[in-house]
């Protein structure tokens, strides 16, 4: 067999560094499909004016191309075999990424837990994005859980992380150069600096978009995630396709320039889950709250820490009185933004 | 409420300069998915080397992208509570965008008139397109009608701007360099120069292309227009997603190529209407009518005013014995395109 | 008429050489929107970075940009009065098309023959693509129906080229400086070279992509490929869109990858066949054969002779017992393609 049939859980030992296949040069094609895919408009993913206003060589790419990119090279390695997709936790950008930048992710097995009924596990993998001079960019924890093929392979010890439940506001990288004290607000679309969200503050971003099945596909092969689920009609019972989850961040956080134009730039994933599947036809909406807002030590730029909350239509609830997530919830995201102080 | 609500009628005030926010930087890839979208086959537009030997630096982007670049950022302030776009007129094209410019917009309110429902107003802005040297591109003028938001709020006194009917075509600005006097018909597809097109003479441009939901949206998205009723099917009463009537202006412009090959370069919008709204399944067919004939400065290069519309299916008559545009005519376009003399 | 009506059979003369229109300069914006409408992961066509490790000087276009390119350019003088695309053969990749070139095309006809019926004929022509120095890129022999319009003009002197039934490996053209001695098959994503394949060995390569409307469009339109066929829902009676042939061709090679990782540059298309027509929500999956491996000149490159199928749904029968392509069987297409020794 020369095709790639994916890892089963029996497959991963702790400690095991998978290096991915296939890098990836990105250019200005990828960033103009990201703006078709997505309602994007961050001025300084927008602009190569506004972004070296702000202390930057050009507009970079934005983060979630970058996340996307890395996350797309995992697949064939870590989750072509996945039940689900159960989290993402302790994710840092760690320098931005630029047209011309050729990017490449490795991941290492850092959790492993057989799960009771023997079937399958969950695999914790910490993946490291690097850009074509060897430099991390990104780096990130996931957990899925995985199907075991050979259900008589030895459960492996237990080893479940301790992952932080957010980045501290300490660690976050802030990119080289990065200056918004003289952050041109007017530009940017909207007056407001971190100073004037408050902890608990809940915004509608009220705008929705209804998805169609192209989109979604366009979206995951440019990242070259092949997994059969987002593509292939006949694969579900359902005859549905199951659209990949990151398509789904990517809609929220366009979608949230609504209110938070000024949150620019992603610097940590603390966590995210998605909490129901999405497809083709549903009406993607967003709202946000603020978690936490942090100074930085780069001038003119705070952090605030933020939920990102996708819904199929609009639901203002994340949890009914069970404590579980509303079937219309879709993504419930915990990221660490940049913006002006 | 920091969410962006739009402005209401009675929110203009004449003289007032409205900036608009978001500046974008567009490169090759806005060019190819412009490609991608439309049936464009301009070989201006095309190729770098048509291009310099018709004395531009590179093939220009593509006028309409130009022009759906400067009109998107115009939304969040002019059209996100609009009832209806009523028309364009005045517009000029200044001076070619090439891959790697950036582009601002900002637009002057000249004109306001409430309607004597007293419940909405048509404001007229003249919206000017500049570059990353704040050199202008483009400027045009638009009317949309505009929901009141305080009923009680006075009428403002009513200014209706005097607009000229078309361009003058020594008013029509041509790029610097521009030289159709070696032109290559062979490498342009069609051998008709301007004095082969009659005044009066009407062209079926033939083709066809049925529209889809992926397609308009991602264009939509392309140029940051995000007007809730272009993607979110749950927001009309019918389910429907009204197409940014730019796609049609597009389509129906990409679609002419059929018997205007040569009329490579928009030089001037002189008026435009969306006569009828269109949705999903459509299938947009064009015609054009020659409506003048103008020499320029510029060697060997002529300028032919033509009516462009655009149509569901074939309909070759505009109005019907009633005056109206017909149920399925789309778009009437009214421009200034150059041509070899 | 200033439109194009297309050529009928009678108008291609043995010998006419039709210089095709609109050259076309490609970008970093074809090349991702490759990436975004076929699940590709070469990694010779995915990271400049691997192709300077290879020899050459970054990432070239994907080979079947190129043949879509030229191809495309052919459609509006060769097939748009076209019954059926019969077939393909003698195609040669001569030099690796870059980020910035600009591709012309033209044919040669090279052969004809009335059909016995009187009303229609076979043309054959052999098309070249050349880039902005003029280098050939490609050239490939094309033959294709074509109606008559003139049903009593007199049948030409039947004419049938001699057309080798592969290139021979001796022939094919190697890019200058490829050099696959020190080949990363980890980056690439499989360990398979030449001499891990047995000639008569098949492949299935697993997944599969239900199509979209809007993915072929798009597809078809950016190789300004416009017969109507493929974008006016209301042509033919049944009111579906034939899905352009070099689609099936794409979507196929790239579904290939899973099981042919290493098969990275397509260097010769021996012959091909359409052999049933694709319509939107089809599910093409695809299976290789291995026909030929050869040696090249250049360090550490050998070449491959595959046979490409590509199904509606999986089907590993090419032809039913009557001799007959199985309905199922969408293309059946032999190529050469450059391995790792």
């Amino acid at each position: 067999m020369k095709t790639n049939a994916g890892r089963f859980f029996e497959d991963y030992k702790i400690g095991e560094v998978i290096a991915h296949a296939v890098p990836r040069t990105l250019s200005g094609g990828e960033r103009a499909l990201y703006h078709a895919l997505y309602p994007s408009r961050g001025a300084l993913y927008s602009s190569d004016e506004f972004a070296r206003a702000c202390g930057l060589a050009q507009s970079p790419l934005d983060d979630l191309i970058v996340f996307h990119t890395v996350f797309g090279k995992t697949v064939p390695d870590i989750s072509l075999n996945a039940v689900a997709n159960l989290g993402y936790g302790e994710g840092r950008f760690l320098a931005p990424v630029y047209a011309g930048d050729t990017l490449s992710s490795s991941s290492e097995v850092i959790g492993l837990k057989q799960n009771s009924n023997g079937k399958s596990g969950v695999v914790y993998v910490r993946t490291t994005g690097r850009n074509q001079r060897g430099e991390a960019v990104l780096d990130y924890v996931r957990w899925v859980m995985v199907r075991k093929k050979d259900l008589g392979a030895p459960a492996p010890d237990t080893v479940i992380p301790e992952l932080a439940k957010a980045v501290a506001p300490e660690d976050l990288v802030i990119p080289a150069g990065l200056d918004f004290s003289a952050y041109d607000f007017a530009q940017a679309g909207e007056p407001y600096r971190a100073r004037d969200y408050a902890i608990g503050e809940v915004i509608d971003h009220v705008d929705g978009v209804t998805v169609e099945e192209a989109e979604h596909m366009l979206a995951t092969r440019l990242w070259q995630n092949t997994a059969k689920v987002h593509f292939d009609a006949t694969f579900r019972p359902d005859g549905q396709r199951l659209i990949y989850g990151g398509h789904i961040i990517s809609l929220a956080r366009a979608l949230s320039f609504n209110g938070l134009a000024n949150a620019q730039m992603i610097a940590a994933i603390n966590a995210g889950a998605h909490a129901n599947p999405c497809f083709s036809g549903m009406t993607v909406k967003a709202w946000s709250e603020v978690l936490d807002v942090a100074e930085t030590k780069a001038p003119g730029v705070a952090a605030v820490r933020l939920r990102l909350v996708a819904t199929n239509g609009a639901q203002p609830e994340l949890r009914g009185a069970d404590g579980k997530y509303h079937a219309d919830v879709l993504l419930d995201l915990d990221y660490w933004a940049l913006m002006p102080a």
